[in-house]
Order: C-alpha cells, then sequence, then structure tokens
C-alpha cells in the first residue's frame, strides 16, 4: 500500500490552483492541490504503519506552524512538462521536510526538495510554452500559515485519501 | 465555506466501492467513498470553526472505536435513484452520529440517519433497476474496525478536502 505526507493549503489557494489544474493536470482528479513533504513509500505492514505514525507524530509536534509563501510560477521542463507554483525555501519548511525524510522515516528519496504545488503536468510542450509564458506574468503573491499536514495512502484508482492529519507543534 | 464530517473505511473497501462509483456515481471524483456522519454545513467565521472542531474533537475523545459491518446493497428509491452499502445499524454508530449532531453542533438535518456508502447516484431508473438487481444476488459481508474519523471541507470545483481527523476514543 503507497502512503505519502503533503500538505493541503488553504481553500482560496487550492481554488486557484484548481482553475488550472482542471484543465492542464492529468492527475487533477486524483488529489487536491498539495506540496508533497514525503514522496510516496510502500508499507504492507499494520504494525509498520503504526511505527510510521508514531514518528511522523513527533516530527509534527516538534515542528512550529510556518508561513507558505508562493512568489511565482515556474516549470520543471526539460525534466518534466510539469508548471507548479513556486513555494519560497524557507528554513522552517526544509527543516520539516529533512525530519519527515531522515532517521526512522528515511525512505527512497527521488528528487531533492524543490516546495511546489503542480498546476499542470504531462503536458504537450507548446501548450505548457505558451501556458507558462501567460503564467509568468501574472503576479501571484499569496501568504498564509500553515499548522497541519496530511499522511496519505493510494486506493487502485490512483487517488488519495487522507489517512491521518497532524497539528504542527501541537 | 462547506464542511461536513464522514468516515473513510479502509482501502479494501474503498476499492470495492469505487470499483462501481466509477461507472455509476457523478460523485465519484469529488470524494473518496465514506459513511457521512454529519450532513454538509456552513461555516463563513475562522473562530466558529475553531469551537466547532473543539466540540468535534470532544465528541471524539468520549466516543469508543466501533465495527464496521457491510451487510448488503440497497437503493433509496424511490426518493433518489441511489444505489448503496448498507452499514449495520449499531448504538455506537448511532451515538457517535448523535453527538455529532446535537449540542452545539445541532445544524440542520435533512435526512434521517441510514448508515450507507454511496456506490451509485443520480442514475437513470432502468439502469438502477439493473445494477441494484445484480448487487442483491451478490455476497457481501465486510467488518472492521472505525477508530478515526474526518472533518472535511468543500472547494469551489465540488471536491472535498480533509481538514482535520480526529481518533475515536484518543
Amino acid at each position: 500500500m503507497k502512503y505519502g505526507v503533503a500538505v493541503f493549503p488553504s481553500k482560496k489557494l487550492q481554488d486557484l490552483a484548481n482553475s488550472y489544474r482542471k484543465r492542464y493536470d492529468t492527475k487533477y482528479a486524483k488529489v487536491p492541490p498539495h506540496i508533497t513533504l514525503k514522496e510516496p513509500f510502500e508499507l504492507n505492514d499494520d504494525r509498520k504503519l503504526e511505527e510510521v505514525v508514531l514518528s511522523i507524530r513527533k516530527v509534527a509536534e516538534n515542528a512550529s506552524p510556518f508561513q507558505l509563501k508562493v512568489i511565482k510560477y515556474s516549470t520543471f521542463y526539460p525534466t518534466t512538462n510539469t508548471i507548479y507554483m513556486k513555494v519560497e525555501e524557507t528554513k522552517e519548511l526544509f527543516d520539516l521536510h529533512h525530519q519527515l525524510n531522515s532517521g526512522s522515516l528515511n525512505f527512497v528519496q527521488e528528487h531533492s526538495f524543490v516546495p511546489h504545488i503542480t498546476v499542470g503536468q504531462d503536458m504537450m510542450y507548446d501548450e505548457m510554452q505558451d501556458v507558462i509564458g501567460r503564467l509568468k506574468m501574472e503576479k501571484i503573491s499569496h501568504e498564509e500559515t500553515i499548522d497541519r499536514f496530511s499522511l496519505l495512502y493510494q486506493l487502485d484508482d490512483g487517488t488519495w485519501t487522507t489517512y491521518e492529519t497532524f497539528l504542527i507543534g501541537k
């Protein structure tokens, strides 16, 4: 069974992201707009899940709520034809990401951490260039406080369900 | 902003429900398979949300994990052309539902409580009759322990995001 850890931002930011995602993101219907804090990982044993939950809870307790700032749109091209909202790389966010991926939570990590909210993926090159060109000219300056994150699991159809939310610093 | 409270059952039961939902449920992509414990309600004020969360947390703390038993498929016809998995009406489940809809949580409640997991809705009459006819002959006997439920909020596109999970009896 596949699990992952993510932040779901406010409804306001999710609605903005979805206004693009519904047209440009092939995973639009699989999961709400989010910032991935821990890449998908496999767990097949309930006891193991309990250990992971305890470790994550400890990380949450010892972390502090942080400011989420979205500063511009960007793209992972040429690695992938993905467009995303770039999230400011704050120390708090990197610390939280590090804690969720080290020690007993140190599973495989494929990418270096680029905090972001995907708004388009698997796009055709021409459309991606067209959309990012327009988005680069849009002013985006959103800030909010993040005080929670979620452990999710994936169903057979590829959609994600929240298993547990963790309040940061509680 | 619209909120609701629901139980998400195990991946196994969700996968089974989704095998029908993807064909017969118009809300398939809006929310994972669930049992509604509190019908959607409006909250527009952050302070009010905090009060509601505190009340729900108290309900969760004072409740006990319960057995979820799915016993057969049924339909709300002629009220609506909906097909659902019927959930056994246990005292624990009714108590939890009652607590989540009384006192400071007593908002409008439209329907009497029939615990269920919807697998088809807004169906054409003929197709509904055909599908429920087949499902009535299927053996379904699933049981699991429910130890958590979720407070969700709705985005502009109709999808639901989990705001917080509550561990029952913790």
